[in-house]
C-alpha cells in the first residue's frame, strides 16, 4: 500500500473506498482485529443472526459530529452510545451493530485507528458486537481545516414482551426523573470547537446507558417513559413525552442537576441549557410511588449516582412543558425551530 | 420556516438538522408522506419489529455516489437496492430497511423530496418497509459545484433455515452463471459525471433483485453462492467467491453479456469491464446438474432475461479467476488495489 506520509503517517486515500485490497487493508487489518467476533469475521455482505425472543428493536443514527474528538470521547464511542441508548431507551436489551464508516482523503489512518478502538471498548461496555459493516471514502472539502468522518451505526436489540415503556406513556400524576447532570456533552463540544478555552473540567458525558437501564426494568418493570435527551436537549426530550402523551410535563429549574462549569459555559455561550445535548443521560417517567424504587435502582449505577426528580406530570395544559423559574415564575418550555449548536452529534 | 429562496425553492438548512421543528418539516411533512407505515409513524427513536422467523441477516451500506441523480436512477433508489440486494444475496428475503440521510446546507428541498420519494417508489417494489430513520445536515464543502447528500441504509431480513448459500460454497464443476448484462451502472455515472456524452442509452441497471432471487431459491433451493458484483465489479465478485471457496474461477471472455455502447464508453475510458460496478445483477454458481433450471428461473424474471453462463469452477489453482480471452489466451483476473470509480455508488 503506498501512502502519502505527513506528521501523523499514512492517510485515508480514495483507493481505500474501492473495494479492492486497499479496502481490505483497512477491514482486516483494523476493524477486525478490533471488533473481530466470529459473525463479522465471516466478512459477508450481510451479518446472519440467531435471535430466539420475538420482540425486535431496531434503530440507527449518523454521527457527524465536529471535532471527532473531544474531552470525554470521540466519534467512535458516541456512535455506539447513541444507538445502544436509542434500543434502550424503547426497553430493548442492546445486541448487534452495524458500522458504516464514510471518512475523508487524507485523514489520518492513525485516527482511524484510534477510533476503531474507540468503537471497541465502548461496544465491550455496553455488551454489544459489530455484526457487519461498510467503508467508503470521499474527497475532502476544498477549505477544510482538516479531513473528517462520518459514522453511522444501525442496532438491534431485544425486548422482553412485557415491557411496555413508551413516550406515549406518561400520565397525570406521574414524576420526571432525570439520570444526572444536563448540558454536559453539548458545552465540552463547543469549548473545544471554539477554542473558548473555558473549564478543563468540561467533559462529554457520553456513556452507554443499557446496563443502568435493564436494571432499572428489572427491579421496575412497569417504568412509563425513557427517552435520552441528545440533539435538542432536555426541552426536546419532555415536549416529546408532553405531546406524545398528551399531558402537560412541568419540571422546576431548581431541581435541575447541572455543574457549576457548564452552567458558566452556558451563561457565557448564551445558550438556553435545556437545549444543550446530553449523550449519557435518560429523563424517566414512572408513577409517584415507583419514585423511590426507581431513584434507588439509579443511584446503584455509576452513571445514575446524580439521578434525581426534576418535575411532574398533570393533565393540563396538555402536550406543554412547563419550567417554574428560580425567580418562582413559569416559562414556557419550546423547541427550537433550528439549532443552538450544529454537529453536535 | 425561512429559506433561502433560489431558482429551484426552499434548501436545506444547518437548522434542518437541528432535531427542533424545521427537522420535523422534513420528518413529518416529506418522510411520513412518502414512506409512512405503521412502524415509521410512531417516529420513536427505535422501531419495535416481530419477526417469527428465527434467522435473521443483518446488513448495512452508505451511498456517497455523486452526482445525486443519473440516468436509470438516483441516490435513494441505489441505498434501497444496494441493502436489498446483499439481504437477498444471503438467501434472505428483505423485509425492513433504515434510512440515515446526511445532507449538505443549501441542497434543494425539492431534490430531497424526489429522492425520497424514490426510496418509496423502490422499497415498494422490494417489498420492503422503512422502518427507522436519521437526518442531519452538514455544512456544504467551500469549493463545492453543488450541495450533496450522503444516505445509510440498515436492512434485516429473514432467511429460511434451510437455505444454505454462501461465497464459500462454489465446488469444482459448478457452473458460473450472471444474470444480466455487465457494466451498466458505472458507465452510465462516469458518462454523465464527466460530462462524456458518449451514448446516450447507457443507463444504470439499479434494481431490487430479492423477487427474482426468491424466486429462483423457491424452484432451486441448492443455489451454491450468489454475490452482486457491485463496487469492484465482476472481478470482485468472483476473486471473493474463488478465495472464500478456495477453488478456481473460469470465465470465458466471449459469454460475457455487455452491451454496445457500455463496450465503447469501457474502451473510451480505457476501464476494465470486469472492474465497473453493477447495482440490479447477481453472479450464481451452482451445480452443473442445475443450470436449466437456475436459467429457466432467472430468464422468467424481466430482470434476469439475459441471465446466462460465463464460466465454470475448478480446482485449481484454488483462489484464483482466470479468464480466457477472445483472442484465446488465458489473463489473470484481480481486484485493483484501489479505485477505477471513485464514488460510484
Amino acid at each position: 500500500m503506498t501512502a502519502d506520509r505527513g506528521d501523523k503517517g499514512e492517510v485515508v486515500l480514495m483507493g481505500h473506498g474501492g473495494g479492492g485490497s486497499m479496502t481490505d487493508s483497512i477491514i482486516s487489518g483494523l476493524i477486525l482485529r478490533e471488533l473481530g467476533n466470529p459473525i463479522l469475521e465471516k466478512l459477508d455482505d450481510a451479518a446472519c443472526l440467531t435471535v430466539l425472543e420475538s420482540e425486535l428493536v431496531m434503530t440507527t443514527d449518523s454521527f457527524v459530529i465536529d471535532p471527532l474528538f473531544y474531552p470525554g470521547g470521540d466519534i467512535g464511542s458516541l456512535a455506539v452510545c447513541g444507538t445502544v441508548n436509542d434500543l434502550a431507551m424503547q426497553g430493548a436489551r442492546p445486541r448487534y451493530l452495524s458500522l458504516a464508516l464514510i471518512m475523508e482523503e487524507g485523514l489520518p489512518l492513525a485516527d482511524v485507528e484510534t477510533i476503531i478502538r474507540s468503537v471497541g471498548d465502548c461496544a465491550r461496555r455496553a455488551d454489544v458486537i459489530i455484526v457487519t459493516g461498510d467503508t467508503k471514502v470521499v474527497e475532502t472539502p476544498g477549505g477544510a481545516r482538516r479531513a473528517g468522518m462520518f459514522i453511522n451505526t444501525a442496532g438491534l436489540g431485544v425486548r422482553d414482551p412485557g415491557v411496555d415503556v413508551s413516550v406515549s406513556n406518561a400520565r397525570p400524576g406521574d414524576v420526571v426523573i432525570v439520570t444526572g447532570t444536563i448540558g454536559d456533552h453539548g458545552t465540552a463540544i463547543m469549548n473545544v470547537r471554539e477554542d473558548l478555552q473555558l473549564e478543563s473540567s468540561l467533559l462529554s458525558d457520553a456513556a452507554p446507558l443499557s446496563g443502568m437501564v435493564m436494571a432499572l426494568l428489572d427491579r421496575v418493570p412497569c417504568v412509563h417513559c425513557m427517552r435520552d435527551p441528545t440533539r435538542g436537549g432536555l426541552a426536546a426530550a419532555l415536549c416529546d413525552i408532553a405531546g406524545k402523551s398528551d399531558c402537560c410535563v412541568k419540571i422546576r429549574e431548581r431541581l435541575l442537576p447541572v455543574k457549576n462549569e457548564v452552567n458558566g459555559a452556558c451563561s457565557i455561550l448564551g445558550l438556553d441549557i435545556l437545549n444543550v445535548a446530553n449523550e449519557g443521560k435518560a429523563v424517566i417517567v414512572c408513577a409517584a410511588g415507583d419514585e423511590k424504587a426507581v431513584l434507588d435502582s439509579l443511584r446503584g449505577d455509576e452513571l445514575g449516582r446524580d439521578a434525581c426528580v426534576i418535575g411532574s406530570v398533570s393533565d393540563a395544559p396538555a402536550g406543554m412543558v412547563l419550567m417554574e423559574t428560580r425567580a418562582g415564575g413559569e416559562r414556557i418550555v419550546d423547541v427550537p425551530a433550528g439549532i443552538d449548536l450544529p454537529r453536535i452529534c
